[in-house]
């Protein structure tokens, strides 16, 4: 089958139906906008398992989003969209990028959520915008933007719950949104440790792809040991 | 007289009663956060005049502001305030910083002004900062806030009708705001060529500091022609 698309992470394919795409998710594994790549071993399995478990559960909380049905142990089918160009990060601690531009350290709690915005543009480096900017480059509506951040905050509150519960701390994550041809709009892309930061309770160990970018070891055991809390329900 | 402060343009001493400071304004010039250097000759003496001028007007048209007095040809006498750690950066066209960043052309007209705002923090690069990222790090309170882009969008109208009257189109311009001891936000700083892009109405030429970023020759004679139309009045 052609693709249509080969991105970092995953092979976008023609769905079986008119409307509809197969995702294919890979090993391939990348930071720093692409300047370190690498391979983690079952990633793809793993990515694609919590991402549609993920997809699931945010549907049954009032999140519509692209997700269809799993396919293979590395495929899912999604409806097709329109991406939003937007990256869309929630933040309930300063980590990552967010402490770094604004020097301050990681793990500082955020007393309400953040809801950051970049211009989904590698060339560009992703670079930060803001809701005016946005507007003004026309990127979306004015609804449209309103609706995203609500459904960013909603994600947000059901997954903080969904990990707590599984001795996961959500500290930050990244989501694409993006439009059916009516004009809704969805949760798009994934949702899985390449793009949420997950701390242990307790520990505070990092159960994500910091792991991978600060070459912590343990990388391919702490992605399959979110698998195994998200798909084995609360403990 | 003991300098409190020495800036890259301004030097900072005590005023002569409590609460005072005198701003002395230099010929230096500096671009791109620093890593270019160099003199524009008469510049301190331009800079403080033309700042003078807008920050009367600007008083007369309903924007509080740090001015007391012109002491001398270089230097004021203005309100010490504690300086609102934002970089608030208003823009009627795209250019300079904000074409670079979202790989758009210059010149682009904006429908509805921009308010932007950076960090105000060298080291860092003066990074871009969304509102709540600001809250969230205590840079000042909502109230402060709302007040700063109430402000700020009262300073374009007012400066782009000023400009016009004088055959120069106000492109975008970076204020700083402080506090008085009783918490009034009023507007601090420097308004001047180097803090403003002007374009010549008709030619789009330019008439300020990208003149000096860009090398394009005629610096010392923008500067001079930019404070003969702002005393001059409206030609
Ligand atoms: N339902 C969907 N419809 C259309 N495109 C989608 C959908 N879900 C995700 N995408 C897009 O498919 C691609 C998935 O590939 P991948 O995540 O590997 O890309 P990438 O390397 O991150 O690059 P980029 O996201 O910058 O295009 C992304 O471009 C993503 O925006
Ligand atoms: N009324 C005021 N009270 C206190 N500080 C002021 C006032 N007006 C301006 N300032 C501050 O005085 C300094 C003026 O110096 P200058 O503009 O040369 O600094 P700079 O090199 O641009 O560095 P920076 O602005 O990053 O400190 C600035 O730090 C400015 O924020
Ligand atoms: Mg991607
Ligand atoms: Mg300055």
């Amino acid at each position: 089958m052609e693709k249509l698309y080969e991105g970092k992470a995953k092979i976008v394919y023609p769905g079986p139906e008119a409307g509809t795409y197969r995702v294919y998710y890979k090993d391939d594994a990348t930071a720093f906008n692409a300047q370190k790549r690498g391979t983690i071993a079952g990633k793809g399995v793993v990515n694609n398992r919590i991402s549609a478990q993920l997809f699931r559960y945010l549907e049954a909380h009032g999140v519509p989003t692209h997700f269809l049905r799993e396919l293979s142990e590395r495929e899912m089918l999604v409806r097709q969209v329109e991406i939003v160009p937007l990256e869309v990060i929630v933040r309930n601690r300063t980590a990552g990028t967010f402490a770094k531009r604004y020097g301050v350290e990681e793990g500082r709690p955020l007393a309400r959520a953040l809801v950051e915005f970049s211009l989904k543009n590698d060339a560009l480096g992703d670079p930060l915008i803001y809701d005016e900017a946005a507007l003004a480059l026309g990127l979306l509506s004015e609804g449209e933007l309103a609706r995203i951040r609500e459904l960013a905050l909603r994600v947000n509150e059901a997954l903080k719950a969904f990990f707590l519960e599984r001795g996961l701390e959500l500290i930050d994550f990244k989501l694409e949104f993006g439009r059916l041809p009516d004009g809704t709009i969805v949760l798009a892309d994934e949702i899985s440790p390449d793009t949420m930061r997950l701390w242990e309770v307790g520990t505070g160990e990092k159960m994500d792809k910091d792991r991978f970018r600060r070459d912590l070891g343990g990388v391919e055991e702490a992605y399959q040991e979110v698998l195994r809390r998200v798909v084995g329900g609360a403990g």
